[in-house]
């Protein structure tokens, strides 16, 4: 209890002071086109060449939901356990259980292929400004507004992939105020080569999750391929040396998204109403997964994935809840949105900006008149299951293929449509007893959101109760087969309008309802923030001069920052954990779970190198995204990998400080220490650090 | 899945026929005075003489929360290790760890006694409906209607009280169509005698709660003291020699609340608003607690009964959810009712009857209106902690006390003041970093409730976020101290008003509010149930003859019905398990937790008989409340004590059939033989069978 009380106060302490500047200390995630090269020589003597930066960015890539890096001459590519675990889970059976027991490929023919991994390497930025904010022409209502721009947009990716052949995304930075053109190399024959076990990847498990000290062996190393054969990179980063309280480190990686240019307003929204309700999914997701997970060791394992994600997002959320319930943050955030209002109304050049702020609250009121509508029908939270994803998808397709590039659905423009193939083709795992079991918890919820009387209810109900409903509905359906996607797939818009798969017959029966909410949220809600949003922050780039980043996109970001430890209830966490550390905790929590240990790992303790130091924490600017960030030093050489906040960290979505918040990294000298001494992985060492 | 299928679909076919006759198949929670000796008769040739219901009716105990009954002639109780586990993690510690261990006192010295556990022994029933409904006079007002009959019902006690010297209640049956007074014999000195290892008791956790085959030695033993003696209670059990297939069986218990006269109105409500905010709730908690439990093996202790019981409920209410979410369920109590109505209109005598319907459903839309508030407030959701409980209990004690009996909120009447005291002096132990824990997710969610800008809330926040202040009353209180509490008590309203104790301050803060919320809700809420009820009720005797049984209210029940298997899936699930399943499932389930298994059990294997009768399920009508109560044979014999219900058996609250609703039992021969061969307990053995 002391512990808490003296981490929540200090913690509301410091956020007192989030906003009272913009860029603190160590803070920002920094466009690579827009670096803070005169800060970071002014501050830390660093001079961050283009050759630097550029070998940086070349060498990155980002996964599905999270970052790595390119790591030796032959294509692998290092990251966290956690950001590969949906992908070593996906080659994973009862039997070969390799997110349980780990893996480790011996030679190159061992390599196991992922059925459903694409990387992206990042090669260019390109400023696309002028081009889609000149799409939108004065006098356009919203909704033209919004398909004006998203058509230029659609038609930027498609002539810049049909003149590269890279894969080509418009991101959208400063709430609007910027576009850039980010083009990648695609990758999408990645194999894997070496995963510790869950265990030791995610010791301590929930209970750890967000905490420090910590003791996780959070990476896994993959290989990429071309043409079944070794991807020679350009880039790749060279291994450190190591690290020691106080150094200057870097990460580069794809921070997901923060809110940290938010208004008071849109602050509010979160607070009182999307976080809460996006909590409340998580815990009934949570509870019912957990439960069912429980009655056998395979229900456990089908099902762990998802848990992990879950319960990371849970936990991260409460911490974010918490935050914008602090009256002192939340006042500061006022304080800062007065003097800045104040600043606006001042300067005869923003008049235009002034009523950007009523703009956001508008739009946040019809976000909270459509979200129930939104979230059910167009996120699909009353069919949260895999298996209506690849329905609706395949309903989708054969629906937007027909049209105009310009005139689709986003995500089935050309420059995306491969991805789409990609995801509905791969030979993923899908377990129907688990996507019952959520499917059941789905259709539960939405019945008590909307009420029995409910006509698309009922009409998806069929007379049936939700559970009953869920279970016929998934037991009906072939989604789960591979096979079957692909046929309807090949078959194309015909055969797959013409399948009676009763998860394609829902998908199709809500499908005009969801356009059609997801058509006013895109302009109600999405495009009047974008209006108002770009003009506020065109506001605070003419009055801030040039050290404000934009909020997170899952773009690729620099964030520079001291290896540090921190003060907690009046004591010192210092920055390094070691291995002897990882014993102790194990031997405290009786050895048991999840503070388990691998059998190898038990037998390994005498012969390892104790005082290796094993996680340590930084002042590194992050959020989840980040996960599997290289973190590099001065010369640019990998010495670690991001993988956690500390529970302090929880406040980055809306505001940095670093008198407590730290990123948590495992040191690259666990990995060499592990792969050697408990793997006998040499090959991968001396291949990484060549 | 297709288990799930399979058993959802049949649920439904089963539920359909619900409400389409009264009491049928093995169907009633009867009153013990008012048994159905001729159904009894003829269906099973049954005699219900008066002495063998007596000698049950006597025999029984009620436990907080459950069921048990006497065993021995020297004072032995035995009931569910989790409905006793409560009291004996009051009794455990981190290092004398007995919900883990387990804990067996080889001679009377050992026994060990409660802290605060209170049993009450039923002595006498007897109808006080005339005097009650005679209390409210034609004319009054809700208020006045309320007023009159609880003064009068606190009087009734108070007479009995003073002429008996038992501890007098009395209940509301048919929702307040009749009154009886039910007076018990307080036992407050009880000491635990046996119990095994949470482990072997709760074998497969949460995951395996409410289901079956299941393999649980969920009892425990403990011995009523008076004066420092065992009690030699005037009726004790005789132990059975066992059961087969078929067997008709009784329980005697206290089932806690059914549903099942509710109104179609009351059904939706329960559906629509109080189950799935309850179940968010439990959610929330659950989460919350595991994830803080998880931190070290001290924290898990500390939770673990907390956990229990939130988990138990959350399964119990989202199998009510799922049941009322059925069309089946819901259309067949809708064609009951209006074929009920439809009665009442073409009989002149129940002409008061047809509005009574309406009622209900304006109640429960005043419910629906204050229900946050009296949750929060009143129910004290929004500060969810045992000290909170403990402060108010003090608020309220200093405030009542002075007040005249019949004046008094009703649990600090006179009758009631003993239990009251005897609560707030037990040296139970309480955590402050659990209750730190329990406090700052009860605040976080109100804060979500009412929003920023709420009065009463900033009050209690004073400037702080509700993490912090969580911390900060939980750290400032002095509310876990039983040396405190009393101090306080014994020095009386004088010092407890002069007391600044956070948590004493805070229940002083809200409670203006929450008294006049309980007051709203009492009358317009729980008065017109009642006044709308007792004369649907009345009307229900009146044309359904006397085979109609009350909803349950905790007071003490007979039901009966056959030992049988079931059917799930197209396959039979037989009635019996062994001990030999037992061992089976643990292999099965890798030995892990929750299915690992206590050393003691592990080493014993080769030493059980392991074709020992383990579990068994039978027909016999029950809701929670039941667990522990013995089950009997036609000799009124012990033969099992009732746990669990298995997952059909969640439909229980709302109807009863028989098809596939099942309640679980543990077999006294389990008991036996685990007493004998695992725990070298054989004087248990032998006091108990003697």
């Amino acid at each position: 209890m002391s512990r808490n009380a003296l981490r929540l106060a200090l913690a509301a302490a410091i956020l007192s002071s989030v906003a009272a500047s913009f860029a603190q200390a160590d803070e920002g995630m920094w466009l690579f086109n827009a670096l803070p090269k005169k800060q970071l020589k002014e501050r830390y003597n660093f001079d961050a060449t283009d050759q630097w930066v550029q070998h940086l960015l070349r060498s990155c890539v980002r996964f599905p939901g999270g970052s790595g890096s390119f790591v030796s001459a032959d294509g692998l590519v290092i990251t966290n356990h956690h950001v590969g675990s949906e992908f070593i889970d996906q080659l994973s059976t009862e039997q070969n259980n390799y997110i349980r027991d780990g893996y480790y490929a011996r030679t190159r023919a061992d390599e196991l292929k992922c059925p459903d991994l694409e990387l992206n390497n990042l090669v260019t930025i390109e400023d696309v400004t002028p081009r889609v904010t000149g799409a939108v022409k004065e006098g356009m209502d919203l909704a033209a507004a919004q398909k004006a721009r998203q058509s230029e947009i659609i038609n930027i990716e498609k002539e810049g992939q049909d003149k590269t052949g890279l894969k080509c995304q418009v991101v959208t930075l400063y709430q609007g105020a910027q576009y850039h053109l980010y083009s990648y190399k695609r990758y999408t024959d990645v194999r894997l080569v070496m995963a510790p076990e869950l265990q030791v990847a995610f010791f301590g498990g929930d209970p750890d999750n967000f905490e420090y000290p910590r003791y996780c062996l959070d990476f896994c190393v993959f290989r990429v391929y071309e043409n079944d054969k070794p991807v020679q990179p350009e880039h790749h980063l060279k291994w450190g040396q190591g690290l020691k309280e106080g150094d200057l480190v870097f990460i580069a990686g794809h921070p997901a998204r923060t809110n940290r240019l938010n208004t008071v307003s849109h602050l509010e929204y979160m607070r009182d109403i999307q976080i809460p309700e996006i909590l409340d999914l998580l815990r009934r997701l949570e509870v019912a997964l957990n439960s069912w997970s429980g009655r056998s060791p395979e229900n456990g394992r089908r099902a762990k994935d998802d848990l992990f994600g879950i319960q990371n997002s849970r936990k991260a959320r409460t911490g974010g809840l918490e935050t914008l319930q602090s009256p002192e943050f939340m006042n500061a955030k006022v304080a800062f949105e007065n003097e800045f209002r104040a600043k606006i109304a001042a300067d005869p050049k923003l008049q235009g900006t002034a009523a950007a702020f009523q703009e956001v609250a508008e739009a946040c009121q019809s976000w909270a008149e459509l979200r129930r509508e939104y979230n059910n029908y167009e996120r699909g939270f009353a069919f949260e299951t895999k298996m209506f994803g690849f329905a609706r998808a395949l309903v989708r397709y054969a629906e937007e293929v027909g049209k105009p590039n310009a005139d689709r659905l986003k995500e089935y423009s050309d420059s995306n449509l491969p991805s789409v193939k990609d995801g509905l083709e791969a030979p993923v795992p899908v377990y129907p007893d688990l996507e019952t079991v959520k499917l059941r918890s789905s259709l539960t919820n939405w019945f008590t959101e909307v009420g029995a009387d409910d006509a698309v209810l009922k009409q998806v109900l069929d007379g049936k109760s939700p559970v009953e409903r869920a279970a016929l509905l998934i037991a009906g359906s072939k989604m789960h087969d591979t096979e079957f996607r692909k046929e309807l797939l090949e078959g194309g818009p015909e055969k797959i309008r013409a399948s009676k798969d009763p998860l394609l017959e829902l998908a199709r029966l809500v499908d005009a309802r969801s356009r059609e909410v997801r058509k006013k949220y895109e302009t109600q809600v999405e495009e009047r923030l974008r209006q108002a949003y770009s003009r506020i922050a065109a506001a605070r780039l003419a009055l801030g001069g040039d050290d404000i980043y934009p909020d997170a996109t899952f773009s690729l970001r620099l964030s520079f920052g001291l290896v540090a430890g921190f003060e907690e209830g009046g004591q010192a966490v210092p920055a390094f954990t070691t291995f002897a550390g990882l014993y102790e905790r194990w031997k405290l929590n009786d050895k048991k779970d999840p503070f388990h240990l691998p059998e190898r790992w038990i037998e390994a303790e005498s012969r390892l190198k104790l005082d290796t130091p094993y996680n340590f924490v930084s002042k590194l600017d992050h959020i989840g995204g980040n996960s599997g960030s290289p973190i590099v030093d001065r010369e640019g050489r990998i010495v670690g990998l991001l993988f956690d906040s500390n529970i302090y960290g929880l406040a980055l979505d809306v505001g940095y400080t670093d008198a407590q918040c730290r990123a948590v990294s495992v040191d690259t000298r666990a990995i060499v220490e592990s792969l050697i001494t408990v793997y006998g992985a040499q090959a991968v060492v001396d291949e990484m650090t060549r």
